[in-house]
């Protein structure tokens, strides 16, 4: 096991990592060829449209401003000189609240660490009496300061004497060194108590604070298209009714007072993939016209044969020009087809009502008989829609569920066996023992450091770096309509395979391989006295975990290497225009699917440990307030939310770190009834069992605001909106609210075509073909460019779709779903 | 262990107490003094009047027509002769879907039965090779038919000689009989498999039944004042406004359209008190004046002490109406305070709606922005509520759900403790050892028989006769509103009860007791055999529990002896006039909260012993017959119920049958890996996984139709009621539709008073004092005595509250609740 100047070694590398992207960010990020990729969210925003530097060619790239060299850390101040409201409308709600969770965990965690360096270490460093495990388990110096120190046979000693003592009123006998021991003992229940009750405090007033900002954010947002609609699913086919004469009807008869319209949905997949493909071709293109361009003696060419390896050689740009002809044949086919098709109108469509109170009574009430046909809910906002997933039959949901949660199962419990490999190969005994040529490079005292300190953590994340894509591939199968969703289901996948596999696994499998043996031949008591000692034994690993993960991967988050290579690769073969290199910048947005999980596991392990191993909350302690200033200054500058759930991911981040607590009671429960001291269990099982019972009450008390749209709510918003504008025409403002961003790149006539049902509703209302250019102008209105929303400014998200939908090579496939073609490059 | 003599013994006992209380029955039901007691249901419905009998005077008591003597079991076809239809409309929906679970089971249980004798008994009859498990546990004869006997090394032995086999291909050599042992053991596997699959595909098409049954029912409901109605708890208290003041205010905003008017709540908990004491002393008074009428030679005299013991010795009579007069003079006061005082108004309103609509939708929605705020339900039918619980104040209800959560598990499982030592007991070797003194009675062979086939059902029934009472007062500490909702919580505590004790306590702990010191002392793998083993030793057990139970139990029921004593002394002590004798009168209701759970144990039961031990299906198939026999006769004639939920209950008899399915399975693979026959085991464990995703299914598809009223059948009934009776007048329809039971009882222009915020909503429709005849004729249209139904016939219902309310001092006390106090006598 590793020693403490392993753990120095280990922080040492760490730390100059750390120091290291930090200055190569610093430097990075001043020149002002790299201000897009330290700065995109200003450029979106519209608050920067150039880098801000002399006339000079040569400062054009390099900053040669020297005195900003010097000051290479100020990023930090800046970071935390927005306000928290300001924050909200630069960056939204989702951005304010995750932020939040950081500051969260440092203010929790800063007393717990004061607490118990102050009362623990001295508690557990002065009971140097007995090192009863030594024999069995190998002990590492950093155990000596946790609670494997407190002796155990001496506390049943203790106990049999105190007995003795209270039978034979022999009071003044009894030796001080016994008291104090069993003190000692008791110091550990009690802080675990007083922590519980600190942590859940600080939960319930957060909880209350975020559900409070929450309905403020909501009840402040102008009118928005998805406050007014309703997503209906699997509306049933009936024989000679067409899906939008079956809705019509339904909710004409069963909202009447409130139903305004609705917009059926397409099945454009097919479409989306030849726009793909279009886009693609047509990338190569302005690559290879660029090439000709700046070296214009030689035509490029390519063959055609698979990857040009092969074949005939053409010239490059009259094939791709041919090629991007046929697939506009084939496009102006397809869409023809979706178009006329009645097979391509999904039993699924957006309905809207006159007022909100409409829309939250009719998401929130069953509207059939039967409960699996007219399934109402609200609609995620327009671009939050995952267009795909809308096409998967309702009834293949229940089977898609089934066989995703079995295939979660296996993953999470079977992807244990390789990283139980690794990690008993990164115990420097049995990678001699395999590999035993390498002896004589791994007994060189630095690199053994090194490779104790480091090996655990790094095997662990390379691992867990595919992981990511496969999760967010199994929710899609699931089905969830809304990318937030899709987001929030990855990222329960992922908290679930951490928990069992990185936190449980690395406690019980690390040891579970040292002494497989002795575990399988033992009788079942001694189960949880394994597992328990195993606890403070594992915590050096996970502080060398914290350093690797937490210092140096923030650091490295902080640097952006990926989008800096990549965006400059894209400025010099592809950008033209300006515009080009407007979708060149990729500013990417809080991997929440990624990050809530992991963050859930320094909750975890502060928590477990604040009692156990005290000594490893300083690292926590500095991995939050580190994360914290990176993230702010990266929601800040660079990050763009894809879209904005007004912090639905807040009652997770609550129950999960109510699961933090309860494991560590248990744990603490096992590792005690080690010690022989099961009488004290009592004492300790009342514990889950009220922290269960607070976070029943807070989710009765907090949830549903974070659920369901409370009626008094909707009916303020309405009155004041009659108030201030009776006569707004709503139908024209929710009129292609809900029209797949592909239909905005056809022919005005076309358009016409499909959003022929939204009109039926008010024909009297003289709809007709010319009232389209008031369309595209009225909805724009709901939130102009001054107005402090989240949504992009209107000047791009007229243009037809946010530029962070943009396809582009290099960003679209980064969870292995696709964002739909942004189709502005065809109009051109 | 009991043999198969004891079985034959117990089997015959039973049978004979169940002929015995059929006689009893036959013989007392058929004489006219009796009549009321076995046929109260049809003096209630009014189809009844008096006993049809000659005009003899003997024969207005004794059954004198000897003929109808002989036809002594003539109930039974009688009981089978109503259709469904006719019994929804005679007893309602929650009756016939009752009897439906009987059905069920028989239907379930027949060709399994066939399928497993058949097939299963041969298969283990023949296998007489090994009695492996004889030297550890102690194996009675009826274990030979049952899994004990398939041998288990011998497969072991089968599995490696077919490998063997496989490689070398020497398929000749291949014994007969062990390719016999291994066949024998995959046809348990199975026929689990074919048994789960035909018990989904029954619980599949009952619960499309059951729903389908209760939509048409809801649908065929006329008007009624629940389906207009919604229970509003947790009104919040604004200073100086009203409780009616701000509910007025807040419907009005949030539901403008829809909101018609509202009943508060009154706490008269004290006045139920009062009244109910008084009717205490009434009876007394009655049964004085009836005992000084028959001897009028002798004034009745009373000690004032306790119970009459000690004390001044007083006229009766005079005591008795000077008690009476003083408590008058108590309610009075009362009354008033109840109506002056604000504080006496409780935070819960009745807010009714103009359309089923409106009312739907508030039911399923969320009010307020405070999610503990203006929490709305659906209001339970008037005779369903229970009053005294609208008292509690909402937020203690979580604290109080905890607490009795906490209780209900202890009770759960300490109450093992002496039901083990009972049975521990009931193992006649321990009882000898325990009173050695006993040994010369014991030792008679049939009464040992007798001791061994009766004692341990008989101590466990026993137990189990107080334990009801318990659960409902637990039950009601959780402070449910509706009767039927305290009754169903009821029985789910009741359901674990016999879960955790009956069931897995008798296989468990029974063995545990047999064999604690080396159960305790064996490796963890040996824990699962063990419990397998007990499974098939257990068997005898149970079909002496199933008879006892199951069929002289039902037998017993039939019989009514409690009602038939306690009305023949009612008769005699206190009836004076033909109303009194009316109220003498105790139906009953099906015990919802005692049978449905005693029920499912013969289900578990039933599918657990299926593949295992199949000879105590006959039991339980004759269980199943008789039961619904029994209780159809006792719907028709005899009970009535208090209240309708439209069978509300159904999925929780759907998932615990589910629960059962699940439980056989983990239990059969627990056997199975006795058997060494671990391999096997991947095989089972999918079928559980399978089972509980068909429940998912089903929860899903069906459940709605029990929780929610769809938006679409609520529109239907409404536009259905605007074109039959356009004009009618909701307000007095549902005037006094929710006013507490106790305000009837009072001086009229104190009822319009308490009705005065009732009034408020409609001033314009000048509805004064004189409209108060108007409104009780309106109360009694919504259902005239020809139409079909549940509620009692409006000529009863219509004196101020259905007789089953009636305070009576044998029924009101009869689960440790108390139904309101009958107004009437004080009235007359």
């Amino acid at each position: 096991m590793a020693t403490l100047s392993d753990i120095g070694v280990s922080a040492l590398i760490n730390i100059l990592t750390a120091f290291a992207f930090l200055l190569a960010f610093a430097v990075l990020r001043i020149q002002p060829v790299n201000d897009r990729v330290y700065l995109p969210k200003w450029y979106i925003n519209g608050g920067r449209s150039s880098p801000r530097s002399g006339g000079n060619f040569v400062a054009k790239f390099v900053n040669l401003d020297f005195e900003t060299y010097l000051t290479f850390l100020n990023w930090m101040p800046k970071a935390l000189k927005m306000s928290e409201s300001e924050l909200i409308n630069h960056a939204g709600l989702d951005s304010a609240v995750f932020l939040r969770i950081y500051s969260l965990g440092f203010k929790i965690f800063v007393p717990i660490t004061a607490v118990a360096l102050l009362i623990l270490i001295p508690v557990n460093v002065s009971s140097g009496t007995l090192f009863f495990l030594r024999k069995e388990l190998v002990v590492s110096d950093i155990d000596k300061l946790s609670i494997s120190n407190v002796p155990s046979k001496s506390v049943r000693q203790v106990q049999y004497k105190i007995f003795n003592e209270y039978l034979f009123a022999k009071f003044s006998s009894f030796s001080n060194e016994l008291w104090w021991d069993y003190f000692r003992f008791f110091v550990h229940i009690g802080l675990e108590y007083l922590f519980t009750i600190w942590i859940c405090y600080m939960l319930y007033k957060e909880y209350d604070n975020v559900a409070t900002m929450r309905l403020r954010f909501l009840a402040s947002q102008r009118r928005r298209a998805e406050q007014f609609t309703v997503v209906v699913r699997n509306v049933p086919q009936i024989s000679g009714n067409s899906v939008s004469d079956s809705l019509d009807q339904f909710f004409k008869t069963n909202h009447p007072d409130t139903y305004l319209c609705h917009q059926a949905v397409y099945n454009a997949n097919k479409f989306v993939k030849l726009m793909r493909k279009r886009d693609r071709l047509q990338n190569w293109l302005d690559y290879n016209q660029l090439k000709f361009e700046r070296h214009s003696e030689k035509r490029p060419t390519k063959k055609t044969g698979f990857l040009g390896l092969w074949g005939k050689r053409v010239d490059s740009i009259d094939f791709y020009k041919q090629q991007i002809k046929e697939i506009d044949k084939n496009m102006a086919l397809d869409r023809q087809k979706v178009l006329k098709d009645t097979k391509s109108i999904l039993p699924v469509a957006f309905v809207s009502f006159k007022s909100r109170w409409g829309a939250a009574v009719c998401a929130q009430t069953q509207q059939s008989k039967n409960p699996t046909l007219w399934l109402t809910n609200w609609a995620p906002e327009p671009r939050d829609i995952y267009w795909q997933n809308l096409a998967i039959p309702f009834l293949s949901l229940t089977i898609r569920k089934l066989i995703i949660s079995l295939s979660v199962f296996a993953l999470v419990f079977f992807y244990m066996i390789p990283i139980a490999f690794v990690q008993s190969l990164a115990n420097l005994e049995g990678l001699e023992r395999v590999a035993p040529f390498l002896r004589p490079v791994i007994e060189l005292k630095f690199i053994k450091s090194f490779l104790q300190g480091f090996l655990p953590g790094l095997a662990l994340k390379i691992f867990l770096y595919i992981l990511p894509t496969i999760l967010m591939i199994m929710s899609n199968i699931e089905g969830h309509i809304a990318l937030s969703t899709l987001e929030r289901r990855a990222s329960a996948k992922y908290y679930y395979f951490m928990l069992v596999n990185v936190f449980l696994g690395s406690i019980v499998t690390g040891t579970a391989f040292e002494q497989l043996h002795s575990f399988l031949h033992q009788s079942p008591t001694q189960i949880p006295r394994t597992i328990g000692v195993s606890i403070p034994m594992k915590a050096t690993f996970f502080i060398t975990y914290i350093m690797v993960d937490g210092w140096a991967g923030i650091a490295g988050e902080i640097l952006r290497l990926k989008p800096l290579v990549i965006f400059h690769l894209k400025n010099m073969f592809l950008v033209k225009t300006e515009r080009d290199r407007e979708q060149a910048m990729d500013p990417g947005s809080v991997d929440y699917p990624e990050t809530l999980p992991s963050l859930q596991l320094y909750f975890r392990l502060g928590i477990v440990y604040a009692v156990v191993t005290p000594i490893l909350l300083p690292f926590i302690l500095i991995f939050f307030a580190f994360a914290y200033l990176v993230y702010r200054h990266q929601i800040i500058n660079v990050y763009n939310q894809r879209y904005e759930s007004g912090a639905a991911f807040w009652p997770h981040v609550h129950s999960r770190i109510i699961a933090s607590l309860v494991i560590s009671q248990l744990l603490l429960l096992g590792l005690l009834s080690t010690k022989e001291a099961a009488n004290s269990t009592p004492l300790l099982a009342i514990l889950p069992i009220l922290t269960l019972s607070f976070n029943q009450y807070c989710k009765h008390r907090f949830e549903p605001a974070f659920r369901r749209y409370p009626l008094e709510e909707a009916m303020k918003k309405d009155i004041m909106d009659q108030t201030t504008e009776p006569d707004i025409n709503l139908t024209t403002f929710l009129a292609d609210a809900y029209l797949h961003p592909i239909f905005r790149s056809f022919e005005e006539e076309e358009l016409v075509e499909v959003r022929v049902d939204k009109v039926r509703v008010d024909k009297n209302q003289s709809y007709s073909s010319n009232a389209q250019s008031q369309t595209s102008d009225d909805h724009s209105s709901p939130s102009p460019p001054h107005h402090p929303t989240t949504s992009p400014p209107q000047d791009v998200y007229h243009h037809g779709f946010p530029p962070q939908y943009a396809y582009n090579f290099s960003s679209s496939t980064h969870y292995g779903y696709h964002y739909e073609a942004e189709p502005g490059n065809s109009r051109d």
